[in-house]
C-alpha cells in the first residue's frame, strides 16, 4: 500500500506541475503562432516492407537499361534530388523538368510537379515505364522482380501472395520513401522552443519570409506542398521550359503554370530551383521570387538573410545502410543498355 | 603478490595449451595445403581518410555531367560491379570493357583488365578524365571540390594542408577502397576448418576446380587478380571487344589478349563475366573457360558442381552508411549534362 502523500510532496507536485504546464503551452502557443510547423521523425511499422521498398528504390534494374534507379534522380546523398537543371533519362535524354527532392514527399498534397499522381505510390510507377526516364514497362519490371528468388521470397514475405505485381512495387516504394522525413532542423529546434537554434540573422530572414508573403505558399509543415500556385502571379515567369503545369492534368486553362509549390526544407541541398531549375542558386531564387510572385524587390542584405534563415531547414539527413541487391538468376533478361 | 599455481593447475594448462597448439596447427596446415586462402577483414587505420574517400566514391560531381560517379559502375548494392557487358560513359557512350568489381580490389597485383595502374590510387584517377567515362578533367575535379567548404574542411584535416590536390583525392578514394574486402564467405570458413560450411557438391566443385587446373590462374588470397594470363590459351577465344589487354600497355605483341585474371571472390554478384562481359552466366563462364583455357568439357553436373562452388566465395559485402554529400556553394560550377 502507498503512503500518502505529505503537504509538503502536494504543494511540490503542484508547483513541478504547474510549471511544465506553463512550458507546455508556451511551446504549444510557439508552434501555434506560426504559419509552419516541425516536422516529427517517421516511425517505421512495417520494416520488411521497408527494406524491400529501399532496395527497390536502388535497383537499376527496373530501367531498361539496367543503370538508372529511383536513386539516381532522387539521390539520398544529394538532399534526395539530382543537383542538375533537368534529368538525365535512358540514352541520355534531356528530362522535362527538374527533378522534385524525395525526401518529405509523403508530406505533400500530391506527387509531381503537377500534382498528376495522387500519392507517392502512383508517383513510384511513373518513371519506371516513362520512355524519357527509367523507359522499362511494369511487365518487364515484374518479370525481372519474379526472376530473382530472393525478391520472390522477400515479396512473399512481405505482401503474404505469390503474385509479385507492380502494386506492390510501387506500394513497397512508397513504403521506404514515407521513412524519407528530415526532423530536427534547426529552425524546428527554433520552433520548438529552442530560441539558441537560430542566429539573429536567420530569425530576421524567417521574419522577413512571413511579412513578406513567402509564407502564403511556403507554409505548413512542409513549407510547401500544400497548394497548387501560378508560376509569375505578380510578373510573367519567362522559361524555354514547355510545362504547362496543373493545367495539363485538369484541362483547365486558367492553371496554366499553375505548379505544386515545391517544399523548402533541405533547399539548401536540393539546388537548382524552380521546375525548369533555372535559379542556380538560392540568391537567385529568393530574388526572382520576390519579383514574380510577390512583387518585390528584396535588398542585398534582405535577400541574405532570407538565403540564411533558408539554410535552418536543413533536417537530419536519412541514415541509410546501403541496400545490398538480390542477384540475378540464370533466367533474368540481362539489359541491353545500347541497344 | 599470486599464489603459486598447483600441479593440477600446471597440468589443466599444459593440456589446453596442447589442444589449442593442435587446433592451431590443423588450421595452418589445412589452408597451407590449399592453393588458396582466406580474406582478413580490414582494420581501418585512418577513419576520416576512409569517410573522405566514400564521399568521394559516392559524388557525382567528379564527373561531367554530375550524374556519374565511381558508384555507377562499381555499384556496391552490386557486387562493386554494374552488371552491364560494357558499362556506361558520358552522353550514353558505349564502355570498351567489363568493369571489374571494386571489392577486393586491393589484393589484385595491378588494377585495370591490362593492369595498366599499379594500384588503386593510379586506378581512381583514370575514369574521372577519361572521355568516355566520367569525362571530367582532373583540374575541374579538383576545382569543384575546392568550391565547396566542408570538402576543403575536410581535406584540410585528413591531409593537413591547404592544397587539395587530385592526389590527395585519389589516395582518400583508395583508402575507402581498400576496406571493401569481402571475409567471412562460406568457403573461406570451411578453409578456416568449418567442415560444415560447404556442402557435398560444393567441395566437389572444389575439388574439380583444383584437379583441373582452374586454380593456376585462380589462385591465393583473391582466387585471380596475381598474374595476367592469356584469354584463350588452348583455343582462341573469339569476340567483338577489340581490348588488346597487356600488350596495350607493355607494348610486347606476346602480350596480345593478356588480361588480368579476374578475382573469383563474389562471382555470384559480379555477372556479366569476361572482360568483354559475354557470358552472361556462371555456368556459360564456366564452359567457356574450360574449353578455351583447358581444353576440356565439363559434363553438365561437373559444371553445376563447379558453380555451386564458386557461390560459395561470396562474402560479406561491406555494410555502409549511404554518405551524405557536402553541398555545392553558389561558386560550384553547375554541371551542363546536355552540353
Amino acid at each position: 500500500m502507498k503512503n500518502k502523500p505529505t503537504s509538503s510532496q502536494h504543494f511540490r507536485r503542484f508547483v513541478l506541475g504547474a510549471v511544465s504546464a506553463a512550458a507546455m503551452m508556451a511551446g504549444t502557443l510557439a508552434s501555434a503562432q506560426e504559419p509552419v510547423q516541425p516536422i516529427k521523425a517517421h516511425r517505421v511499422t512495417e520494416p520488411a516492407k521497408v527494406e524491400l521498398g529501399k532496395k527497390l528504390f536502388f535497383d537499376p534494374r527496373l530501367s531498361r537499361s539496367g543503370f538508372i534507379s529511383c536513386n539516381s534522380c532522387h539521390n539520398l546523398s544529394m538532399g534526395g534530388s539530382d543537383n542538375i537543371r533537368t534529368s538525365i533519362g535512358d540514352k541520355w535524354q534531356k528530362g522535362p523538368i527538374n527533378s522534385p527532392t524525395v525526401l518529405n514527399s509523403s508530406l505533400n498534397l500530391a506527387q509531381f510537379w503537377d500534382g498528376r499522381a495522387k500519392n507517392l505510390r502512383e508517383q513510384a510507377g511513373g518513371p519506371i515505364a516513362n520512355p524519357g526516364e527509367m523507359a522499362f514497362t511494369h511487365d518487364l519490371a515484374v518479370d525481372m522482380l519474379r526472376s530473382i528468388p530472393q525478391y520472390v521470397a522477400e515479396f512473399k514475405s512481405v505482401f503474404g501472395s505469390n503474385k509479385l505485381t507492380i502494386e506492390e512495387v510501387t506500394a513497397a516504394i512508397a513504403a521506404f520513401e514515407e521513412t524519407l522525413v528530415t526532423p530536427h532542423a534547426r529552425f524546428d529546434r527554433w520552433l520548438e522552443g529552442d530560441t539558441k537554434a537560430i542566429s539573429a540573422q536567420e530569425l530576421r530572414g524567417y521574419q522577413l519570409f512571413k511579412n513578406s508573403g513567402c509564407v502564403a505558399c511556403h507554409n505548413g509543415v512542409n513549407f510547401g506542398g500544400a497548394s497548387f500556385q501560378k508560376m509569375g502571379l505578380v510578373e510573367p515567369y519567362k522559361t524555354d521550359n514547355p510545362a504547362e503545369g496543373r493545367a495539363a492534368v485538369t484541362g483547365n486553362d486558367a492553371e496554366r503554370f499553375s505548379f505544386k509549390v515545391p517544399t523548402l526544407r533541405n533547399v539548401e541541398l536540393t539546388y537548382p530551383y524552380f521546375h525548369d531549375g533555372a535559379a542556380d542558386t538560392l540568391a537567385q531564387a529568393v530574388d526572382t521570387m520576390g519579383r514574380i510572385q510577390l512583387g518585390k524587390k528584396f535588398s542585398k542584405s534582405e535577400n541574405a538573410d532570407i538565403v540564411a534563415f533558408l539554410k535552418t531547414l536543413t533536417g537530419e539527413q536519412p541514415k541509410l545502410v546501403l541496400p545490398i541487391l538480390p542477384p540475378s538468376s540464370d533466367a533474368t533478361r540481362r539489359p541491353q543498355p545500347f541497344e
